[in-house]
């Protein structure tokens, strides 16, 4: 949530005279996305996103991921295509850093979602796995079972220190993920991050599905297990809504329903999905300094969700 | 350069329910001004800029800074005014904090201004000094010897902690400043703060001035001394160009004529600029922890000004 990479408006207008983009007349830094610096700029044309990719995102995915977002907005998808440049490219290089200019998309992010929020997000998930499902080009999901057991033996008594008893939690929760994650359930190109901050609306309906930076080639229950950790909880974890579960489901089963078999995992993939973001955030938790003006999220909110999708295993 | 206070849509969404706008279509966390928390947000009907005051704003303060900037914009000066609600109130409650929903202008900040832009700001300032000449409120300005002095006993040796020799500098040019401060220049209402990042320009044409929250009643000739301090270098302090500040010189008496008195007093003045930036700087070098995320500006890029306007006193 910060800008790391300052530029100019200088080297902003510079930047775009690569592209038929129009000249530069607004740039401001926001603070969106959690690893890449990112301005709203406006042209005499039009409105873009500028993204500068900082080091936590690989330059060697992103083909992956800009082909991808090309591949569902052609398909009609409220997905934001990057720009080619007039070579073509869609990365290219702003203040040392690669760098994308992106379709700006209106539209706000629910912080307490509705039932009808959560239908329409279920139902735009469905269709996004859908329209994915021809996409040739595959990339391993780099946060799932191995980098959690890695992550855990690297953390291991630090996350003690963050409550006691976790490490035990999240070493008995990565033992039995280990031993029966499913091997054969549906996969294509998900989404994998779909929380609430990267879902846009106007009203009920869904305009904008931003930050593909963790998409990958997964299985699309696991997709839905971190929607149902992202938006079926309040956001601390204490509280779990099933009416939020149920229109998630009903949304995303008025377009694709689930096999029996992913009905069967959708529990241990509920609490693969909450050690996905406990992990990640533990990690930024134990290294980033308490003093640092960024908020570090709370690993506590998704030890919560685990502990609730332990105990209720029959839900959904 | 951060946002302080976050809100969700479903706040701002509520907030400007007060309001004659329209509906939130959009809003952007942005990195725009160095005390409070900036949203660029959009309605059905227009842009603003929704502005959260944080703790270093004296709440007290704000009728004095909207007065100026409505009665600023009332003569035409592209200043941004604040929108009053249903109450007429322009200040209201957000999140917990005080808030403003602010006209939105548009246009880019330069970092290396070429002399048009130097002339344009000149000329501007002088124009908003003159469009202030009539504003009946009065603000002292906190930033000026009497802070010096004391922010300069609260550092003591401190300031040589940043760079040997510094407490030393500064000692000797606050008590300069201190015993050969004007007391009769021309004043009145003043920006005071009018650094590159708080002008927007298209093309060579000032279409924004913006970030009035240190404005008071000073002296006219430092309000164009903070302009040369801020113009006229290189950021880090170590380039002085004649040329730009011979431009802003140009602009600013196309508007209004120094007199033989502050002419006299400018260098003076220009040394005091330094120490105001200086000493805000090194104490929130001080008291900013180097891991911080929020880029610390480096006071010594002040101390090579105060160097500079020690060493060529007839500058000017």
């Amino acid at each position: 949530m910060a800008v790391y990479t300052p530029c100019s408006a200088e080297d902003i207008a510079t930047f775009l005279t690569q592209y038929d983009v129009g000249k530069l007349i607004m740039a401001k830094g926001i603070a969106e996305g959690v690893q890449n610096s990112n301005y709203l700029i406006e042209t005499d044309r039009n409105r873009f996103i500028l993204t500068l990719y900082e080091s936590r995102t690989d330059v060697d995915d992103l083909p992956y991921f800009h082909q991808l977002t090309a591949h569902l907005a052609e398909k009609g998808l409220p997905v934001p295509a990057a720009i080619p440049n007039f070579s073509s490219a869609v990365v290219n290089e702003l203040c040392g850093r690669p760098a994308s200019l992106i379709q700006f998309l209106t539209g706000v992010s629910v912080s307490e979602p509705t039932l009808a929020h959560c239908e329409a997000v279920g139902a735009v998930m469905a269709k996004l796995q859908m329209s994915g499902a021809d996409f040739p080009q595959a990339r391993r999901n780099s946060l799932s079972i191995s980098n959690w057991q890695s992550t855990t033996d690297y953390l291991n008594s630090k996350l003690d220190e963050i409550e006691p008893g976790l490490q035990k939690l999240v070493e008995a929760a990565v033992a039995d993920c280990a031993q029966h994650w499913p091997t054969d359930l549906p996969f294509g190109a998900i989404h994998a991050d779909l929380f609430p901050d990267n879902v846009l609306f106007a009203g009920n309906r869904v305009t904008g599905l931003i930050d593909f930076y963790f998409a990958c080639s997964d299985f699309y229950a696991y997709d839905f297990a971190v929607l149902l950790n992202s938006w079926a909880f309040s956001s601390d974890g204490t509280h779990y809504y099933a009416d939020r579960a149920e229109a998630l489901l009903k949304g995303y089963e008025a377009v694709r329903r689930f096999t029996p078999d992913e009905r069967k995992s959708m529990n241990l993939l509920c609490k693969g999905a909450s050690l996905r973001f406990l992990l990640t955030r533990a990690y930024d938790w134990i290294n980033t300094p308490p003093t640092a003006l960024v908020t570090r999220k709370d690993p506590i909110a998704y030890a919560r969700r685990l502990r609730w999708f332990q105990a209720n295993t029959a839900a959904l």
